[in-house]
């Protein structure tokens, strides 16, 4: 089995959902710039999911670049993380629709750790398949570290974000664009 | 003829078809987990027709490695496979917007039915370009049994989601979702 | 320069033009199969433009797998082509939503015919690109017949759909498909 | 590590961009050609976009077709560059919906601008990746000229499409299709 379709098929998938999350930020109703402020979380929210999903792409480029043999069960695994990439749209919208409140922050939170334990099983499907003393395998090495890290890795980038949004800016900045979009629904 | 381009603009048509039936996952308006309870059946459906364009894209994966030659029948016979799966958003949608009322549940079974019977020409358009020797002949054989056990096979999985969705769960849990989509349509 | 990228872009753009084209079908707010019924048209259009886009992408793959060379003039011939297919969701969903109206028909047939004019533009180029002894140079041919005959054919199949819905069937189907479309609009 | 994906994956995101922007050209109520008349600023803000997507897609074509080698710091350069690519939908609806007013314009206009920056950004990294005495490099140059002229050329063709809006044309026409949207907006 060829590896050169699965990463067809994985990189339209992903093309797909860094795409459609931009069909969040909808087309302010005004013409000023002052019609920008109740977007400014939208498009917060997609550039951190844009870099997300930009880190995922990178880090299955690399993986499958050392991969030599593709089977069933690898091709169900890269499904199972391409399922939890997809669901990036929706979470990203809802947590900037809620100026990151906290139960959609934490799905958020939830779906990217979903997307990280199944990137950790697509590697070791992988590994499994090449065979022990394959590159993917000596790269990684087979210890506990190793087959963690990756996790440990991509949580930590949501933990960093929440941190940002709850601790660095205060509740001044938050609080405009809370009122920026009060103002906006009120003169709808 | 190549096969490449036919896998390429396949994998395309799968990769959009997969991606744009998380639109249906729309944000809700409230900003606690509770506002998730009415997306439940929208989120069920949408892990079924993910699973089910996942199994047609693995079977389309196997059947073109082992495919040689590719005709015009074959491309259109795609095309007509594809037709089929196009229309998965839409009778995903209407089914869990209606949670698996039966008219759309009917709809849905119809449509996996069509595509099960559309994947089955296109195999028979393959086998017939390959020619009586060639290696999918063999594997999948030229009797009757061959012919149609991947519609028997496809058709089982939307028959054992039924069953799953009228006998095995109460209709108290059921309640409780309608119920909850009630409630928010009146909070709204 | 190389065709393969020029293959997978158009791919890429085809494969979501007719995929966005199911975003047309909306799911009915009824759950009765009568619910269906002011979709029809929504439906016939779907699938017309499916098989047109469908005709445009195996001419393409055809033509483009007895190209040799590729140069920046076909590139834009290739976009050009992309653009007036990119419009076919936007006049599908204005026909169909109309009911085949003149006005929307027209329009959709418009596009239909610019849409093949861009191909022979497209052929003309790649013809140029290859060489006067080439192989598509010879499978067209040179005449006035060879260069004008895609646009006859393809403004044929336009024309057979017109008379199709203007001429065989009687105005009670129609009917019955308004005074559906109407019914659901006055029980919203 | 090898270009092919990279081509690949901007092919599928660049498709959708030049894709969903057509999502915009929304189908008109009325069944009349004159209901076409507000959608001319979106159809000229849809075919601008398009041209500046199609320029950016050809350009980047050429440059990887001479690029042999692909470096970490390439990938991101050049997701960075989707990512300025990718906000032209949205960007697009907001001047087109306010018939071209300053501050949707210059939004847009800004958009371009980085977008354009990020090319070159990509373009360094390409150069830096190949070495000193690569094709692309020699092709470019390594004199501030040669640097910076793609972003003069960049920004030189919003700055003749701001002119053709704001010189050019009269004010009648552009009140008639103002006026046309106000009717449209009073009948709905």
């Amino acid at each position: 089995m060829n590896k050169s379709r699965l990463e067809a098929f994985s990189d339209g998938v992903i093309a797909v959902i860094i795409t459609i999350m931009v069909l969040e930020l909808k087309a302010p109703h005004g013409d000023g710039t002052a019609a920008l402020v109740p977007l400014v979380p939208v498009f917060l929210s997609y550039v951190l999911s844009f870099v997300y999903v930009g880190i995922y792409w990178n880090n299955h480029h690399h993986m499958l670049h050392v991969t030599a043999k593709v089977t069933g069960g690898v091709l169900w695994a890269n499904l199972h993380l391409l399922f939890w990439l997809s669901l990036f749209p929706f979470t990203t919208a809802w947590m900037s629709e809620n100026h990151f409140a906290s139960a959609p922050s934490a799905i958020y939170g939830f779906v990217l750790l979903m997307a990280a334990i199944a990137y950790v099983l697509l590697q070791q499907r992988i590994i499994a398949a090449q065979g022990s003393d394959s590159l993917l395998h000596r790269a990684i090495g087979s210890d506990w570290k190793g087959k963690v890290s990756p996790v440990l890795y991509l949580a930590a980038i949501p933990l960093a974000f929440v941190s940002l949004i709850w601790l660095v800016p205060d509740r001044r900045i938050e609080r405009a664009i809370t009122e920026g979009g009060e103002l906006r629904k009120r003169s709808v």
